[in-house]
């Protein structure tokens, strides 16, 4: 990568770029690691790594959880021009939870490696604000996806019908999301939330008025 | 409220307090309003308030959030001593997500106002940086919760497993959380945390190798 390149992608990336020094600038310009990581890759393993802030430049990361039983759900995803900044939990004493980061796809990233972000966050509050502000976003993502989707038990409900319909007509169901949320007595915009999250997940395809079931058995196991 | 021990609030409540000028001080001073928030009133409900910092005197705040059938989960408490910061989410754009705040007990609270601490969060770094770093505590802390006793399904098995044993051998349950973990499967220190829940929602009284079942309803309805 050149240098005008990697500057343009540091100061889109980076709020506090402009506060730095010369001499931080410069830091950052000489231990940013471009690296690939293949897909299915877990980068990022609870406590035991802590690689920095991560820019990805191309591909996609997905956070997420695992529950005792093995199962899992996705907490957020993080595309192409974004950062993750929960790569660099142990930069954020007042963050304990921990997630696993995984390459949904073959995906270039660019991090900010630990040493050079840990003097910045001592003597520029902008650097340690930026790293909160940044994991306060994702959490507020979260809880809506928790909230609609877990403790409401929507993603439970939706799946309980889709696999009732998939029963009775096939893989193909010619439903609108409004026609969905007036069968399961919920709201339109979360129906949607639900479908997309299942789509991301490989659960259906989603075309205008109609719904495909992807994959039956993913299906029966959130109908549980 | 006299100037020293409000002083002395201040500055053990807000880390940034010395790095206020001796104006932005006094303005702190002079808009901080003491309140009595009786028992049971709920003082911050989604987008509809937003008061500034909550730095509880005495009492307890709660703020949980409902389910579409009514169902109540506590996120986190707020002891004496401590400070709620989401009661100023409308200072935090990084957060949309809304939590309703309700005191448990008489409760006295000094808010210092969104008037007062909106200029300052334009000004100086450290007063965004104190929200956020405040906010994603708590945030670590719900994940928490919600990994293990809403996603992992905790709560329910432990609500279930309590039950059957009272409809067995009544209200009082001798057992060690260590034993209940053998019982259902699941490690000793998951069932501290979800029994530790359930005590401070009012279903369960806990003493040494002893789990007293204090609210049938709230316990059934737990169990599914």
């Amino acid at each position: 990568m050149n240098q005008t390149n990697l500057d343009g992608l540091l100061a889109d990336a980076l709020p506090f770029w402009p506060q730095l020094t010369p001499e931080e600038q410069d830091l950052f310009r000489r231990t940013a690691v471009d690296a690939h990581i293949p897909k299915g890759t877990i980068t990022h393993r609870a406590d035991q790594d802590c690689r920095g802030i991560m820019l990805v430049l191309s591909g996609q990361l997905r956070a997420y959880i695992v529950s005792e039983e093995g199962r899992e759900v996705t907490l957020y995803r993080v595309q192409a021009g974004e950062v993750c900044v929960l790569s660099s939990s142990c930069l954020m004493d007042a963050i304990v939870f921990d997630v696993l980061i995984e390459a949904m796809e073959d995906t270039q990233v660019l991090t900010l490696p630990v040493n050079a972000l840990a003097p910045l966050t001592q003597r520029k509050p902008e650097v340690e604000l930026f790293l909160y502000k940044t994991a306060s976003e994702r959490f507020s993502d979260i809880m809506w996806t928790i909230q609609q989707i877990l403790f409401m038990g929507m993603d439970r409900r939706t799946a309980i019908f889709l696999w009732d319909e998939y029963t009775r007509q096939g893989e193909v169901i010619p439903m609108t999301h409004d026609e969905v949320a007036r069968y399961i007595g919920s709201a339109r915009e979360v129906v949607t939330k639900v479908l997309k999250y299942f789509a991301q997940e490989g659960i259906v395809a989603l075309r205008r008025g109609k719904i495909t079931i992807l994959d039956k058995n993913k299906l029966r196991q959130l109908a549980g």
